[in-house]
């Protein structure tokens, strides 16, 4: 059995759901649907889950909303009008839509959330009908009637176990399921939306819960890349991966999955199969457990990342104090700031940070009381940063591997800032300016992959 | 003015000590002479220090001391029959080194610290009366009369900030002060020494609070070397360095210096000179501030050191976690350890720790608690671990040191296993297995120096 999750531009458009449909229609053992809410027609186009951010924001001003709901309808009237769907199956939806706006919500982000997530909840709804009306059995399943439960936080919820035993009532189904991503119900009975992007992970918890064989995840991309298309013509499409190079690859914007929908396909080890809705006859990139994996190649892709900053500080003896680097996160700690990477040297300690954290007024605060508490000689903070990740099981216990990424950057003189290699076995990271990154990510591909090829 | 220390070997034997005094001779600014105890005179010799340690024990143990208390006793009488000094002027040494087993002390490590301390103090005293029988106009300086005053730790003393008000009292003095290393006073007049080979940092102490010009360290080699000797043959003397270099440098293994010597030496920007007893006309190593060094070569000198073992810890999304690197920390400091790098990859975290602080039940403790309060998928302890430290004022900035370091190790087939540079800037760290390390180090050294000669 699979479980198949479209993202946001598979689902835009009646033109795009008729794909879904024969995609569906292919493959018999697509059992199970993930929707999300209809995205981008094109480039300008304005995607139905920041239309619902604007309608909440509406009903919270008390202002006019008759507007925003008619264009928020439009987009599902239009594929209900794709498929000749009637009306008086339409007008339920639209109804749900409008008495949205009437409803009693805990908080107004509860409220936020619970319009956001009808996004996703009218375009499951509107699938099922479509689904229906071509005589595929299908059975629209609301997270709360599947027991998809999850944590009290309105907009960054995470799933609680109790969700795995209460999917197992849903197994082996005859009729397709078509599941509403991005949101589960709390403890309170009320709508809780994963973090943006977090179809994924409804779409991971349902291959878990129900078992799958494996997860595919329709996108709008033939294929992860070993590199970003931008920084270099036709790169080599990653035919296969593991988790673990996806994740850390994710962590330089390889943007293709949602981080937390790993975990669940981890736990239950469901292959995941990101493939293009466009073009479902290629085969994508298929992300795999370790045991089941081959590298092709040494390295698996590189990307790099502007969103990191760093400080710098510099004491004499630093290295002799126990509780020096403790006091240090103790702050960090304190500003409820999360560190990412901290090289150190004999007496120099770098702490590399997601600068989107910051506030110009916190960073004053913050590093004024790092001064005040561990009286560094020297404390520089470093704006200009950008973190190279080249990723690939193949290099583990691979000799020449670093000298085969830092090579190219010497002879086209590009400075390495920082370099971190030992922790993760199957990472190094390398610290740029920003201006070099491009470069020094397009060098270190070719440098692999014109060989290896 | 300069201050100038001997170390044991320089002091071991009438012989060497009839150097010493010409060193002196040859230049009348050598004003200041820092002793330290007998060291060996061949290679089975014991020093000075060792037998006083075993004469303090002895004591402690209420056994037998006159065998031990006449070896002691047989090294300064030696090196005073070679001056023929009349046996009237050796008797009160001899009675002070008889009298410390009838002495009351406040407890048993401040015993042992001061009869090990004896070891300098008669040095300095037999070197006082050798001066003087040879004409040159000399005093005794003990730390207590100088205003050497230390912290309260026997055997681990730090000087305390007054010393240097009191020591500008014996400024521009006409006649040599000897006075002897290792050791302080504490605010409750009693004696603690400094941590073994601590007579380096008397000499830096009084270099600074009686304002020299230049610090000068007499060894017994001609000066610091870019390489251990033992790993490559006639390696490239360093004529200079920076006190950060040294500093970098003595943490795996270059043992030239002790590391909090520098300390006053850097706060008060004198010069230190290595040079050798044996051949005092060779330049030896100078140790400068940064502002006056001009690097000749890219790097100054490379070592290595297996004195460390690490920590291996695995957890998926670990950097998610802001609080998990601070509790890590705090068994780390519940246990007393001090912890050396923490390279870190997205889910990994590695520890790098002088491993010489573990008993075996400890190590199993920590990783039991560490397991417990953190829960990874996953802990290693790894033993085979050596760090190499390539270090040069020279690589600042400078494109291409990566490639030259990892270039000859991946010729020759060594794996990295950890990499770390972007902390210290003058530095770059690399861990390989231990059998790997002599080689590697050899290789770094010659990729840089044959090329750059």
């Amino acid at each position: 059995m699979k479980v198949v999750k479209f993202g946001g531009s598979s689902l835009a458009s009646g033109s795009q759901l008729q794909k879904v449909i024969k995609i569906l229609q292919a493959d018999p053992s697509r059992k199970v649907v993930i929707t999300s809410a209809p995205g981008k027609r094109f480039e300008d186009d304005i995607k139905v889950t920041d239309l619902l951010i604007k309608y909440a924001k509406a009903v919270l001003a008390q202002k006019e909303t008759a507007k925003i709901t008619e264009d928020i309808w439009q987009r599902y009237q239009e594929i209900g009008d794709y498929f000749q769907i009637p009306a008086e199956l339409l007008q339920p939806l639209k109804q749900e839509l409008l008495n949205l706006s009437g409803q009693q919500f805990s908080s107004s982000d509860f409220l936020v959330a619970s319009f956001k997530a009808h996004g996703e909840k009218l375009n499951a709804q509107l699938l099922t009908t479509i689904l229906q009306k071509k005589g595929m059995p299908s059975q629209f399943l609301d997270p709360k009637e599947a027991g998809l439960i999850v944590t009290n936080d309105p907009h960054n919820a995470h799933v609680l176990p109790q969700t795995y035993s209460n999917l197992t009532d849903w197994q082996n189904r005859e009729e397709i399921l078509v599941v509403p991503g991005f949101y589960g119900i709390t403890e309170n009975n009320e709508i809780a939306t994963f973090s943006r992007g977090g179809s994924d992970i409804t779409g991971a918890i349902m291959a878990k819960g129900l078992a799958a064989d494996i997860y595919e995840n329709f996108t709008d991309v033939n294929a992860v890349y070993a590199v970003n298309p931008k920084l270099v013509a036709n790169p080599v499409p990653i035919k296969s991966m593991t988790y673990r190079e996806l994740r850390e690859l994710s962590y330089t914007g390889f943007s293709v999955f949602h981080d937390e929908a790993l975990i669940p396909t981890i736990e239950a080890k469901i292959p995941i199969n990101v493939k293009n809705t466009n073009h479902p006859d290629f085969p994508g990139t298929l992300v795999v457990p370790e045991k089941d994996f081959k590298p092709q190649y040494t390295i698996t892709g590189v990307a790099s990342s502007n969103h990191f900053a760093a400080i710098y500080l510099h004491r004499y003896m630093l290295n002799k104090e126990t509780g020096f680097t403790l006091k240090l996160l103790e702050i960090f700690y304190k500003y409820h700031i999360s560190y990412e990477h901290m090289p150190s040297g004999i007496d120099d300690l770098t702490v590399i940070f997601d600068k989107d954290q910051f506030t110009d007024e916190l960073k004053e605060k913050m590093c004024e009381e790092i001064k005040q508490t561990l009286k560094p000689d020297h404390l520089e903070w470093i704006d200009d940063y950008a973190i190279i990740m080249v990723v690939g099981e193949g290099m583990r216990n691979k000799i020449g591997v670093l000298k085969k990424i830092v090579e190219p950057l010497a002879q086209k003189n590009i400075a390495i800032h920082m370099i971190n290699q030992g922790a993760s076995r199957i990472s190094i990271m390398l610290g740029t300016k920003q201006a070099d990154a491009p470069k020094a990510v397009a060098q270190i591909y070719q440098n692999f992959f014109t060989e290896d090829k």
